[in-house]
């Protein structure tokens, strides 16, 4: 396998060069930032790229009721609590530094380049910790936090059930409440990450479940804290929590995903965090979060698959030039034109969604700390770009480790590389936190019209910043104007679609959200080459340019070219479709014979 | 898993209706056609399907030298044998009815769509014994051919060396001739598919080697019989093949892939086939046919995945619509407009594609059986468009599985459901029999230009014929414009590309050639659609329209407007992109920096 799952050099660009990740408030220094970027490649390359391909080909068993995972998860997790990268992000008094989103994120992405599986247990402890920190009481934090912050108890998100996957108003786990102000909980729930394993000491669930006699659909849904083992007077007694079954995946095969049964025997107790029927508007403050490291996730794999297959095509050698006769020797196959393209394409996406998920980490990160007049902005545009962040990486990174499979040629389908492992560790990222479907739709039908659309405004405006931006350069202005005119048929698209909206009602409104979120993808990755083509410009406008950063900067210029040249006119084709009446409106179900 | 894998409606309906499949001259009549297809898909739904899935759990292992396989393969490949389908399309002397090439596929289009892997071993059997029987000496006919059509020896085709597989000019199989006339062969091979298995009794392998003295490159390359086991006296002596290793893959796990060692103790006898040195033209001849049953495979895969989702999405209920509040019931998913859209997707591309591969197999049959003054026409529409139907389905059925998959949400990538197998079983179609970049040099440096680019102005009237047949149908009318309009993009695009051969010579010119054929797949399918569309107008028109075809039919419309709606359109970004000059000539390798 190749040494090299990313490059700390494009990680370093994009945060400090591309985005400006602002480490102001957060503590940090760019140079403490490096720091930690150095320790968490040092410990991704020595603790978890090693194990990437073992874990895909061990996966997760059940045994006797209990789900046996790598036997080095354990010592993964209980370095990555020690070592604090649990707690980062949270206050000091939980151990944290307030760790600024972008530093997350960046950091996410180095541990998932080189062992997406492994990369997600801690993740899911992160996420589930910050729910009770943020909604929890006083007791349910010291109870449960600390412990999961060292890594020694794994935390999980427990909403989806057997009938309510992407319809979750629909779940029925049950919460009666006790004497004692618990709960009792009885109910199924299924695709739980992380949901049981031996490589902590109890399992944490963050579950939704409806109060007896709550309302039915979305608003009757509550939040609990729902622990396998139930701390009792300092010991730990089993809470009837029943592992049901272990699903067997194409990929993503080095973390247990899990069926769970709670409250098979009557015994399993809950905690309420928060407010009764408010459980989802939690779990939707962590979705944004949740949404964009999946979207790191499948940025990362690209990333990973990317360099794999920069490695094998530079010292495969293989055929020679058109041009030169059958005795010239052959030449590395990196010199073929449509190996090449392929290559460009591959960092297109992946560096295109790398930039994209750090600026959303930006404003998230500006959503709190920037002038009290602005941060509502900020976080609008968080809103709007997080279905965007997350599906862009996630489809087109479909398509571009297929690409990488392809530049091995027959070896890139055989397990002796790790393109055909990172192809189906791919696939998982358009399903899950919400599948693509549901992010075109929550794009199109919340996030654009919310606030008038004030949304698209802000967008727009950072559009133009950018284009204002790199105005000096004439090299860059026939793509500023490509830019511009994505924008304006971005724009165009969607009041066409509102007016089919007030016209035809929200299902005509929204049966192409899917498309416009596809049209959305290749305008905003689009918006961060030509950024990144216009910081690389300012740089080689400079004095004193490094030979090293040369290269480096003339191939940000090449692959932004290619996404202009390549990929951003493929919004013609969408447009052209959202603009018609969607054909699926006039379809019945019935016309689909056998 | 769902029991449907293909429709038979829509492969009679494709076959007879659309593509008009002569039976002329083949001792066929449609009834004994439908026969044929009817008893060939009564052996897949018995005894290829039920083993889908556990082929794909249960790969080939190499134990002791030779390379295991599922118990039940050797009573498929003698049933295959015993029945006449190896045999199918040889003269009656071998056994055979001379088969018609659009029946044959229609065939492997049936037994592929219900277990790929299982489907692969009779087909390069036949692939070998044809070329045995094309090429060979009556000795070589005799004593191999019978035996293989018997499906008691397994016959492949093993060109790929370790520093020779898209480059074959390089192999470096040596063959020494011996005082007997036989030659002593010693080389290695990689990448066999079928290389050696325990199911049959003998593998004939037909290789290619280079004679002592012969000229380098691709003429100096010759085709041998090399069987595992050396025919002498009716009894078989191992003959040095030794199989170093299987290569364990992604998907297509089924079938064994190996490499193989010739002659490593001086013992490896092989049969010239034919004259010395012209190997590479004898492959050739078997490789249109090879390249459709690629196209034919990945579409089958498609095929079988649409099916799947299709079940899944009617019976499987969740959500509501938009409109309804949330005390509606849950409707079946195949309601949800994004659903449909995908399901329309699938189609398009499994249903397109079949089309186009029986239209290529129609001028195969043509270029045998027409008059004398048309066949060469036929034969150069057959290799015109060979790399499209290959690549066309490999490159789409990515994307098609893919939204198979996501049909089914987290189920769809558990091994619960066929779909992740098809996903990973389709993946190896862009690579085999010539990856996509080979396809689309093939289609711009050799097919598009050959006779003075007479194939593409053949094909441009065949499309007129199309246009020009339904040009009684308003409802068509803007489709059929837009095809028109399509073609004479790729007419454009195709004389533009011309320029650049005369003034920048050949690298320029195939620089984007895989993007060209991207191009040319999405013009060729339009048309089989607008074909479709047309015959299907013709059926409406008519009388006594059956309330069961009428189902069918209506949704043959929808698919043909959702592909002109939708997947046309694509050919846009696709000619912007090949109007440039190609970005990658300009973009050193030394860019790619890590």
């Amino acid at each position: 396998m190749a040494d090299r799952f990313m490059s700390m050099r494009n990680l370093k660009f994009t945060l400090h060069e591309v985005i400006g990740a602002s480490p102001e408030g957060s503590g940090h220094t760019r140079k403490s930032m490096d720091m930690v970027l150095d320790a968490a490649f040092d410990f991704a390359k020595k603790a978890l790229h090693p194990l990437y391909e073992e874990m895909d080909r061990h996966p997760p068993e059940l045994i006797d009721g209990t789900v046996s995972v790598h036997k080095e998860m354990r010592s993964i997790l209980t370095t990555l609590g020690k070592d604090g990268w649990i707690s980062a992000i949270f206050p000091e008094e939980w151990g944290g530094d307030n760790m600024p989103p972008s530093l997350l994120h960046a950091v996410c992405f180095i541990f998932a380049s080189a062992n997406y599986s492994a990369s997600v247990y801690s993740g899911l402890t992160m996420g589930a910790a910050n729910l009770i920190l943020t909604f929890g009481s006083d007791e349910l934090k010291r109870t449960f936090v600390p412990t999961m912050l060292e890594g020694k108890w794994q935390g999980t998100m427990a909403l989806t059930e057997p009938e309510a996957g992407t319809s979750l108003g629909d779940l029925t786990t049950a919460a009666a409440p006790q004497e004692d102000g618990t709960y009792r909980i009885t109910g199924e729930k299924i695709f739980i990450s992380a949901g049981d394993h031996d490589a902590v000491d109890n399992v944490v669930h963050l579950l939704l479940a409806r109060i007896e006699g709550a309302p039915a659909g979305v608003k009757g849904i509550s939040l609990f804290v729902v622990p396998k083992l139930r701390p009792n007077d300092g010991a730990l007694r089993p809470n009837d929590v029943t592992v049901t079954q272990i699903f067997h995946k194409m990929g993503y095969r080095g973390a247990p995903i899990t069926a769970l049964s709670f409250g098979e025997k009557g015994d399993c107790t809950g905690y309420l965090v928060g407010e009764a029927n408010r459980g989802l508007s939690y779990m939707f403050h962590m979705m944004n979060d949740a949404r964009l490291e999946v979207g790191m996730g499948a940025t990362a794999i690209a990333t990973a698959a990317y360099h794999a297959a920069l490695d094998y095509t530079r010292n495969r050698r293989q055929g020679r030039r058109l041009t030169d006769g059958s005795g010239a020797p052959p030449i590395p196959i990196i010199e073929h034109q449509d190996v090449k393209r392929m290559l460009l394409f591959q960092r297109a996406v992946s560096e295109g969604a790398l930039s994209l998920i750090l600026q959303c980490s930006r404003y998230e990160a500006l959503s709190h700390t920037a002038p009290d007049e602005e941060k509502a902005d900020y976080h609008l545009l968080l809103e709007l770009l997080t279905p965007v962040a997350k599906t862009f990486p996630a489809e087109m990174g479909i398509l571009s480790t297929s690409a990488s499979i392809q530049c091995f040629g027959g070896y890139g389908y055989c397990e002796d590389f790790p393109v055909e492992q990172h192809f189906r560790d791919m696939r998982i990222h358009a399903i899950h936190e919400g599948t693509t479907g549901i992010q075109g739709m929550d794009l199109l039908g919340r996030k654009v019209v919310m606030k008038n659309g004030k949304a698209l405004l802000l967008l727009s405006r950072e559009i133009d910043k950018t284009i204002k931006r790199v105005q000096d350069y004439p090299a860059l202005q026939a793509m500023a104007q490509a830019l511009s005119e994505a924008k304006e048929t971005l724009s165009t698209t969607t009041m066409t679609l509102g007016g089919v909206a007030k016209e035809k009602g929200p299902e005509a409104f929204l049966a192409n959200a899917t498309l416009y979120l596809e049209l959305f993808g290749h305008v905003t990755i689009a918006w961060q080459w030509l950024l990144q083509m216009g910081v690389v410009s300012e740089k080689l406008a400079g004095q004193n340019v490094r030979k090293a950063d040369l290269a480096f900067y003339n191939g940000k210029l090449d692959v932004g070219r290619y996404y202009f040249g390549y990929e951003l006119p493929k919004i013609g084709a969408l447009s052209i479709a959202l603009a018609q009446p969607a054909l699926t409106l006039e379809i019945e179900a019935a016309c689909f014979t056998d």
